[in-house]
């Protein structure tokens, strides 16, 4: 795991968290991105080598919907950077770690992504995430 | 904000939480160390530029033994690290945040660090960090 790539924050609404984030990191968020199959939107903004993501619900039955739901507002997970995705999946399997999918899937921001149970990782929703190199 | 500096991550027991994250990033914990004031005591992990700090309480009445019995574990907070602590308290009081402090105090790492209230941030514990340089 080579760093902290992003920390997802779950929002009510994603103009008002823009706002907020603004304030909070004294610079504007540089894109939005509905990931569909998620029903979630995202909306970034840079803090050094590391990013934040705002989450929001775009259905009912969305997981940030849920998560809002049943903890408000607030961290939803951490994301890891790897090099290696399929790798990490695997040496996280064999130390006993539960994955929230079998292979990676297309997450926002161009990266493959997998998520680990939270029961199993002291209560925090991880996430891996390898940059998806585009072929020559 | 120049980086995320570290997330801060409560467990119920430190040594359980030590070898569960020495699993999940690979790595050793590098440090213990305690916060009397805060009655937390603290592990730290590096990951590339980011830190991840493991935080258990070392009193009933420690803020993370109340964040434990009302969340359980998981993330406790997003510190930032800021190049003038003073000067950032005094841009996010004039945005409208709260903060928990009036004055920077000492936290663990050599910081000097000041939290916002979630309530004003988006439900997440904001922590301002800064590095103490010795002098000269």
């Amino acid at each position: 795991m080579k760093k902290i790539e992003h920390i997802g924050i779950a929002v009510k609404d994603l103009d008002a968290g823009n706002a907020l984030f603004e304030k909070l990191l004294g610079k504007k968020h540089y894109k939005t991105e509905e990931v569909a199959s998620e029903k979630v939107i995202t909306s970034f903004f840079k803090n050094g080598p590391n990013k934040i993501e705002l989450l929001g619900a775009t259905a009912p039955d969305s997981p940030i919907a849920k998560f809002l739901e049943k903890r408000g507002e607030g961290i939803h997970h951490i994301a890891f950077e790897v090099e290696d995705i399929e790798a990490e999946m695997e040496r996280l399997r064999e130390e006993g770690f539960r994955l929230l999918n079998e292979k990676p899937k297309k997450g926002a921001d161009n990266k493959l992504v997998c998520f680990v149970h939270p029961k199993t990782a002291g209560g925090v929703l991880v996430e891996l995430c390898q940059t998806i190199k585009s072929e020559a």
